[in-house]
């Protein structure tokens, strides 16, 4: 019998995955959790039915969300994720030596449990000493924490539902006042192709907050499109004419020093999106 | 009734869309051939149940084929594209006022016949009259013109039966000498998420031939794993440090002149598969 995986974020075109195992499905206090095995890119968390991460595109998402900042900021010391349970985003900015502490902060402690069940390739880095794991509410967090971190990470879900709050101008403030005094915010924005709309108010929203707004892309096959967006919020450090000269060298499959720039070259109908 | 249909291409993981209506199906001599109006991406031509184009995304694939090697080239007069017979390819290369002369060389005139009819938003410069359309074998048209086109664009169908010909070394090396002194091609050369040994391959066989060869890459969402490569291979121009900065303007939705160098630097695993 073949078992395929209808995903459900766009509702008249959808991705479908050929399921080899189903390995949990659970409902949380936020979501629907599930973790299946599929043939074409291995094992896959979903929550709500909308693919967040898989074994064998995961690097793209968490590469970029996570060395894009982090090589923009020169020295950066204390990073908070804020979503992210599957612990991706914390593996790749654990790979800056720089990096004292680095804050997960999840709502849902079952997408933490699950993923170091299922998914320890992406999860490892949640035991690192380095590594604090708090369970609760980021709106919250962010808000309780004042001058602190040198890069926020917003690892959220969609723009609807459980995730709306991470989305928007009064959030990016509360972003803004977390950070410290040349601290760098970084979301995923979605694709622009499916939702441009979303694309263009979120980076206004983050605009008219943060001295210095990019938004990059960068291709993730299990995303809708397979073309993502990311904005980046920076108080001083501009992501895109960042000197890299002398940055580490570091083991990743998509970031490179050069691409760290040519990213934020958009087609037209983006660029046209943050004008 | 929700109809759907199920793209063939990728055996374990497919992309699917809701369907308004079927416009035409029909075996012709090469392929199974089927235009669709779709809710996400309206019309589609599909070809032996592959998407090779939709009204709503066409114009990246159509407008980065033809203006990265028509900008490239500083002059160029006389353009060859083979397949293509949906004649977007052609509609961009025509925007350039130097072009005198566009052939479009189909091997299957039931796809020309068809597009004109259903798809005339992308077919419509074949009745341009500076356009040629040829119906008939692309390998032998090559090798029968000799040291005669500045640019040709190899708008082809995937690498598997029909347009297997038109990859790979004993067709680049026809290409070439079909090809004036300074001359430039350019092809679809699949996704290197899910293909890498094909974008290896066609890149080195590419290699052999061309003193310039470079890859890009662009997102296409209805393409498998919605970012895709192309190959340019060049006898004089490098495509990525060519001087833009006297280009004339022309309207494009996803083109722009920093993204014509932009393109070229690629994520780590796809540079990789051209060393």
């Amino acid at each position: 019998m073949d078992m395929w995986l209808k995903e459900g974020q766009i509702s008249d075109a959808a991705m479908t995955y050929k399921i080899k195992e189903t390995l949990v499905t659970k409902k949380t206090d936020y979501q629907d959790l599930a973790i299946v095995d599929t043939y074409s890119f291995g094992r896959m968390l979903l929550l709500d039915g909308i693919v967040q991460t898989t074994i064998k595109d995961e690097y793209v998402y968490h590469e970029m969300i996570a060395h894009i900042p982090l090589f923009t900021h020169p020295n950066p010391k204390k990073v908070l994720v804020v979503g992210g349970g599957d612990g991706g985003a914390i593996r790749e900015v654990l790979k800056h030596p720089s990096v004292e502490k680095a804050v997960l902060c999840e709502i849902d402690k079952e997408v933490v449990n699950e993923c170091k069940r299922f998914l320890p390739e992406i999860s490892c880095a949640l035991e690192n000493p380095k590594c604090e794991v708090f369970i609760g509410d980021g709106i919250k967090y962010v808000h309780e924490h004042k001058n602190e971190f040198d890069v926020i990470i917003v690892d959220s879900t969609d723009p609807f539902g459980a995730a709306e709050g991470l989305f928007g101008g009064s959030f990016y403030k509360e972003i803004f006042d977390c950070l410290t005094s040349d601290g760098i915010f970084i979301a995923q924005t979605e694709t622009p192709f499916y939702l441009p709309e979303v694309v263009k108010r979120v980076y206004n929203d983050a605009k008219a907050v943060f001295p210095i707004t990019k938004l990059f892309m960068a291709g993730i096959p299990t995303y809708p499109s397979g073309f993502w967006s990311f904005t980046v919020g920076s108080k001083k450090h501009d992501p895109q004419i960042v000197d890299l000269s002398n940055t580490i060298n570091i083991d990743t499959k998509y970031y490179t020093k050069e691409l760290h720039k040519a990213c934020f070259v958009l087609p037209k109908f983006i660029e046209d999106l943050t004008k």
